[in-house]
């Protein structure tokens, strides 16, 4: 006869959120094409070879004068040259004359303002000023938006369109990167079949695996899928092995076999070997275990429960923190936001994860599905992680909730 | 003399984007794997194949039961069978006996609930039940999630991590997604120089390109970029029409070459040949085009304005709906919020897109940079667009403000 003792103490979220981002160092930097740089992260600062703008350029198609010499507009003056965008031969502006200058162009020396076009007679030859400009007028000044050897953008910035902008417009032709952590993603089960195979009893579709390596995708790491790998612990550790060589994987992710029950090949295999099983304070996602395995070349190993829900909210607590960590993005999750709850919650022991819907427009967020964690339905119609802190009391409705924007 | 006439009529914002998005039609419809679906748009409903839970399971490790056997607690009871996940010969449980049971492992016939193993003496031949379970106790029942035949994801939705789960979960192999929209996108302007090489006065580096090309992946197309087109009409045309062979292209997309001046190859080669030229009610971004030209066979053009900033915001604002619409999600811009400003604005006739630094905590946004179109290094660290309607007359800090979320 054997006997399994209660579980008494619990790992907090913070806790083993610390444990897990551990697992993984700073990725190595790489440099990429800034065509290429869609979704990365800066390794390092971007500095500004060039000022933006990089010389006095007008801003708006018209005339560059000096203003004194439209002081009394009604003037005209004769049109002494023509600047397109681009032209790198600008002559002076004499007193007493103007230049047509296109958007952008190089601001003549010798001229303080430019007249818009429609503020004139649009004279080729000579042209007619109807108003007076001031000094300064529609000139965009060198270095007014960044200046030479200004930081425009820090290291751990998420690379996005405005961002690769300014990198393109400051000279980047290439950025120093972070390398995408290479997480191999695990899902284990006797009951699990591939989708197109008919469902016997007791059997379900397998649904974490491309679950989660679209969550590790999502984070700025790159998944690779293992699916169907045997429940025996021999054949098990083999088949790792054989995936893990020489640091071809920078973390391995599993879902299921953490259980209390027998026949848990992702416990079997690792306990003793450098995993350490625990249960979190948290609901849904309990039994989370986190580890190096030496028979892995010291790889990191996130064993993760198995029913969805848990697996994915526990991806998003403990997996998606550390993954961006190692990429050196400052903030631990996505964009978050403090909505007002318009659900009337119980109070709970364990810090809840519940899924939520926003209404933007009220600024509130309602629950959706109940608690459970084999809510999968709830979970793929859900916008957002409603984090009910372990301290809270009470929730009644109106309650300002923190709240995690999910991807999709 | 010539004479350009003052633009009286500005065509809204709304009205333009209505026309750009005409430009575009649903894209056609593929299959693609589950694996490989993350940030495509469903483009049918995922119908459940199998309900989820598909059958009665066990929520947790432990013991079924008949609740009845077990009223009078504390009860030991013999154990007749185990059960672990994925068994599919489950033997019924006959009256008097206990069956070990395994979290997601099927209900036994006869069963009604779970005692978790907490509970029990952990027995593996006899049990000891400390404390008597109700009715249904730890049991999933067959369907409570989803029931088969059941819309679990609609039509427009964007696969996310969740959302990969939960169509594999109920047998999806592949799902039927929209065909992203293949973008070309033309930066056009003889003062443009690529990265590496040294700037002489009047030139720039190359950004809106790259930036414009990442702002379409991101908005869920797919892109190609064009870069350094020549400025002569016939050529700028003959090397569109190269490109652009039998609808290998769903949307031209352009930045600069559309103001007033002289010197404008966009303007100068559509003008005439299907393309609007416009003032659009906004700021910035006022000058837009938008069009079908017969002669690149009737694919859609859009002419973004050249300041960075103007063809970002005016991405955001027509192309990233256009796209969205074209791949069927219901939704024209991507996350929004409507936090308090902390600015004091100043009144504006047109409708006005600042760029916007939230804090989620406070629920308020902070303006970042000034309104003016070329501070690309601002909105290279802003977080969202703020929309200030044409109709505001005042602005005071505290006004709830819709913004947008960009990416990065």
């Amino acid at each position: 006869m054997a006997s399994t003792p209660r579980s008494v103490d619990r790992r907090s979220v913070d806790e083993h959120r610390a444990v897990v981002a551990a697992l993984l160092t700073p990725m190595p930097v790489e440099d990429v094409p800034i065509g290429q740089a869609r979704g990365r992260v800066l390794a390092a600062d971007v500095i500004a070879n060039v000022a933006l703008p990089s010389f006095d350029n007008s801003a708006m198609d018209g005339y560059a004068v000096r203003a004194a010499d439209v002081a009394g507009a009604p003037v005209e003056l004769p049109v002494a040259a023509d600047i397109p965008a681009g032209r790198t031969d600008v002559p002076p502006l004499h007193p007493g004359t103007a230049h047509r200058i296109m958007t952008g162009a190089p601001l003549p020396a010798g001229a303080d303002a430019v007249v818009p076009v429609e503020d004139t007679d649009g004279g080729l030859d000579r042209v007619r000023f109807a108003a007076a400009p001031d000094p300064g007028a529609h000139v965009r000044r060198a270095g007014e938006d960044v200046r030479t050897g200004d930081v425009v953008l820090t290291a751990g910035t998420v690379l996005g369109a405005p961002q690769i902008g300014v990198a393109a417009a400051v000279g980047s032709a290439t950025v120093p990167v972070r390398r995408r952590p290479r997480v191999l993603v695990l899902s284990t089960g006797s009951e699990l079949v591939a989708a197109g195979t008919p469902l016997r009893p007791g059997q379900i579709y397998e649904s974490n695996g491309p679950m989660l390596a679209a969550a590790v995708e999502d984070a700025g790491g790159s998944a690779e899928l293992l699916r169907f790998v045997p429940d025996d612990v021999e054949e098990f550790l083999g088949r790792l092995r054989d995936r893990m060589t020489d640091g071809a994987v920078d973390l391995l992710l599993t879902s299921g076999g953490v259980s209390a029950g027998a026949y848990e090949v992702v416990k079997d295999a690792f306990t003793g070997r450098g995993v350490e099983f625990v249960k979190v304070s948290m609901q849904p996602g309990g039994p989370q275990g986190a580890g190096r395995v030496a028979e892995l070349g010291g790889t990191g190993v996130v064993t993760l429960p198995g029913n969805p829900v848990s697996s994915h909210v526990s991806f998003e607590v403990f997996v998606r923190p550390a993954l961006r960590a190692a990429l050196g993005i400052r903030t631990p999750t996505g964009p978050s936001s403090r909505p007002r709850s318009v659900s009337t919650g119980r109070p709970h022991p364990r810090r809840q994860f519940r899924r939520g819907v926003l209404d933007a427009v009220t600024g509130t967020v309602r629950e959706l599905g109940g608690p459970a964690s084999h809510l999968l339905g709830a979970l793929a119609r859900a916008e957002c992680l409603i984090v009910v802190p372990e301290d809270a009391t009470e929730l009644p409705a109106g309650t300002r909730v923190e709240t995690w924007l999910l991807d999709g």
